[in-house]
């Protein structure tokens, strides 16, 4: 059923129609309780299912109750939003659910399981790993969420001195000092010059810091854009397959479609212009317009970094074209081979001689990822350049409804644009922590690979960028007719059945798309390197045992 | 023509059709070039005339371009998604856009306006006016920051002995004790255990942490609701007038219809079952499966707080009807008045003995309003009672495309419902800074409600809670000819005057909705004491040179 969806339909024709990554399957296939456990709950199937019956029983036992109408429930999964249900999201989707459940399964009885703890390489989350955070950039927070110690003796001992100036320095570009008043739709001022001046740095080119929105962390600026650009199915975006699925999903919420494009596996995850003019030229022959192109440099979950001159390929096509260039950035600071080197779109654009008036181009940037890895702290930014004034508004408008971004988060998102500089108290100690953070995830990502290529019928490329391998599995066909038996998708079979015998949680590649008939999966290159060796014995372990199983 | 689409209709005839707060008249009638500045710029209409005109001629001025096809702009205003055009959100609209210029000039030009500061009365913001945050909240905050210094010896001199007790406490409950891990998409399991203590402490009934959903505010709270229960045009939610504009927004985006209901100023804002009744059927008369209804205790922006038995009408209500009971209760510690008192509507449910399978309730709670005001943390909660598991799988879903709210705002979260208690070292001041801001928010609001009953052709309900007056104006005829000739509608033109004299913002009632052909507009009671009598004696000047200008 799966391979129906997504998997047996030949690759030419799925591609322009309303791409609903595995909702099909989700919906009709899945065993049901795992979706109707609360994932944080230590409810067994046995209380889900006493849940259920207690629901299905309730007209009848509602004698508590001292109304005589009983009406029924208003809301059903059939009366809601149906956009709501066609989206999915695989990075928190049904192996993270069981992966919860089983460690509340291990909180409750110990030792009941063959491994003694669950090892989370399903999301891009450093510091849930054992990652620790940057120093300086929590000395400021703390200060800026309780200045009143700025001023006291004690404070000298317990923070840098550079930390102290840069808390005062953020404190006066708030209206007020006041950390804990809402801001300017966009984000504050002060801070937003803040991060201009880093991106100037990165890039060599102007920026403006009325062009700058801040978010908590990416997601809803990417949201923010969907719900801009999309109007109804018509309204498509390109996007990479694989891609990350926030893409899927909140096009599916906003109703439009994803016109996917595809990467090359071959040529390490190649994005092909060739590629893209086809995809658009066949999305735009069943009447899609086409209005924006998603580009996730470094990948994800591919992990690649695109070249300069790819770059300068994607912003010729977007321009001749009339498309919003929509570049995920996240990954900037997280490149591993010296070969090769983080150049944002805006940057290649700028380069090319295009100007504001000539390409609409958002770049997002997250506090989230890089070698800071601050997933919590929600801090982020998109760079929304080339629109026209009155979809500014619009821009703006949307913003303005939810306020403002997290103060703290704002924050930590200038001292990401902005860090220690050479002469800072703190930047040695702030540079080893970073190149130590940058160096690992480096020796890990090879570690990984490494491991994964030497197991039978496993290709994996290399993670140049990003936190990510997207090993491909070539599954025997009895494990395919087993995963078929079992009304569960070849990949998800394998992720599954990794996660009950080793507590490693990783995705399936069918959540983020891959071509038909291939399969995948996406595993971080995040924990910690103590952790790496048991990881890896596992897997080894694992995987020989499930060929062993299912070998043709 | 603002009376048109709200004031010149029938009150009986507008109930059920989708309730496009002013956007027809934003988008045709305002001058535009307040619409095309970047508020927070310090360009003046001249630069954004520039801007305009290199627009328009930027097919001209491509020389610079490599490339020779030059497609149109891909965006237009006409392109994009027609909801966010429908879209309005008045409290960070027009008026606010034109302070944050005047306060642009004040600052490049001190002395050139006849004010030398704006005061901001347009949204609840305490913080921004001068309210200091509590002192407690900040030491936990701080401390969950940077956990480093948390053993350490100036560590005790700087922060009180329960904050540090409390930080560690929290840090035991989030799992590596990592605040910059992405949490559960609920948020951490911990805080919501608290946060559930807190409520059964309020209500005196049991609550269930994995009902918890915490969240950036209580606005994407909001938002997730909406897009669960509106699919269409066809699905309804009846929402109060006067109503926060945020409900209006977050509608007019997820594209459902808003079915006013009218609160009576007569009875001090008064909620009629009748009134619900009447235009719940005239909904369903018109085609509209009316899913929820929207109720917000203490009022916004009208300040009433509700009876309790008030309360258990609604609650029957709901229950025969079958809908969802959406219940904003941010403003629950915010009642200044002696013989009303905050009841939750779980509470009120419960004690008629209505239980989890009865009805469909939503209870939002933020950390941006109460004594503490922390608007810019971002923190905020729903409590989810009464949906069936596969719908409650719906709403984890959306919650998990954000991954989560941010830890600062979840761990604030918790902090609100569980404050110090007596016996810990806090107390006192905690308690002292509580009731000092509780007790100077009544005397500010009953100074400003006195100040405003005193003045010509103005009557003012009672605050009772919340942050706000709407105080209704009676405006002479010749006002509301001098607006329409300049394409405003009236209390519009009564704000812009205010604020051009006086540098006092607030919010033209026709951002809230009100009764048509009736004139109102919403103060906050926020500025700092000592800033009361200078307001006062401004607007009470403003008024009296206005109703010479204008009177009949």
């Amino acid at each position: 059923m799966r391979r129906s969806v997504i998997g047996g339909a030949k690759r030419t024709t799925t591609t322009t129609c309303l791409f609903l990554l595995n909702h099909a399957h989700h919906r009709s296939l899945l065993p049901p309780l795992h979706h109707r456990l609360d994932s944080s709950s230590s409810s067994s199937s046995a209380t889900a299912l006493l849940l259920l019956l207690r629901r299905l029983s309730s007209s009848s036992s509602s004698a508590s109750s001292p109304s005589p109408p009983n009406m029924p429930n208003p809301v059903s999964v059939q009366s809601i939003n149906p956009k709501v249900l066609k989206c999915e999201y695989a990075v928190r989707g049904e192996i993270v659910i069981l992966a919860q459940r089983l460690q509340e399964e291990l909180k409750a009885k110990p030792g009941s399981l063959p491994f003694d703890e669950i090892l989370y390489c399903n999301i891009g989350n450093p510091q849930s790993l054992g990652q620790l955070p940057i120093t300086f950039f929590r000395e400021v927070l703390a200060l800026c969420d309780h200045p009143a110690i700025l001023d006291k003796a004690e404070a000298q001992g317990l923070f840098s001195a550079d930390s102290i100036k840069r808390a005062w320095q953020i404190l006066d570009q708030i209206p007020g000092r006041a950390t804990g008043a809402y801001s300017h739709s966009q984000g504050i001022k002060g801070l937003r010059d803040t991060i201009a001046a880093g991106i100037e740095a990165r890039d060599g080119f102007p920026a403006n810091p009325n062009d700058l929105f801040l978010t908590d962390g990416a997601s809803p600026a990417v949201h923010m854009m969907m719900q801009l650009l999309i109007g109804s199915e018509k309204d498509g975006l390109l996007c990479p397959i694989p891609q990350y699925p926030l893409y899927s999903a909140s096009i599916a919420l906003h109703g439009g479609s994803l016109v996917p494009y595809y990467l090359d596996e071959e040529t390490g995850w190649g994005l092909e212009v060739s590629e893209l003019k086809k995809q658009l030229k066949e999305a735009r022959s069943k009447g899609i317009t086409v209005k924006a192109l998603v580009v996730i440099n470094p990948g994800n979950p591919t992990g690649q970094v695109l070249a300069e001159e790819n770059q300068r390929a994607i912003v010729e096509f977007c321009k001749q074209e009339g498309l919003v260039l929509l570049a995920d950035e996240v990954y900037q600071e997280n490149v591993y081979v010296p070969e090769k080197k983080f150049h944002s779109f805006k940057k290649v654009a700028r380069s090319m001689g295009y100007g504001d008036n000539d390409l609409c181009l958002v770049s997002f940037q997250s506090v989230s990822k890089g070698y800071h890895g601050e997933c919590g702290k929600r801090g982020g930014y998109m760079e929304v350049t080339g629109f026209s004034p009155e979809v500014r508004e619009q821009i703006y408008k949307l913003a303005s409804v939810n306020l403002c971004s997290n103060i703290s988060g704002q924050i930590l998102a200038s001292l990401v644009m902005s860090p220690p500089k050479v002469g800072d108290e703190s930047y040695e100690s702030y540079s080893a922590e970073k190149d130590g953070i940058l160096k690992s995830l480096a020796r890990r990502a090879k570690t990984l690979e490494d491991a994964f290529k030497s197991l039978e019928g496993i290709t994996c490329n290399k993670a140049e960028g990003a936190m990510y391998l997207f090993p491909r599995i070539k599954l025997p066909e009895k494990a395919i007719k087993a995963a078929e038996a079992a009304k569960t998708a070849p990949d998800l079979f394998y992720c599954r059945r990794l996660l009950n015998a080793t507590g490693v949680v990783v995705v399936p590649g069918s959540g983020f798309g891959q071509v038909p008939g291939t399969w995948h999966f996406r595993c971080t290159i995040l924990p910690q390197e103590d952790k790496i060796p048991a990881i890896v014995s596992r897997l080894t372990a694992f995987h020989k045992s499930f060929m062993d199983e299912y070998r043709n």
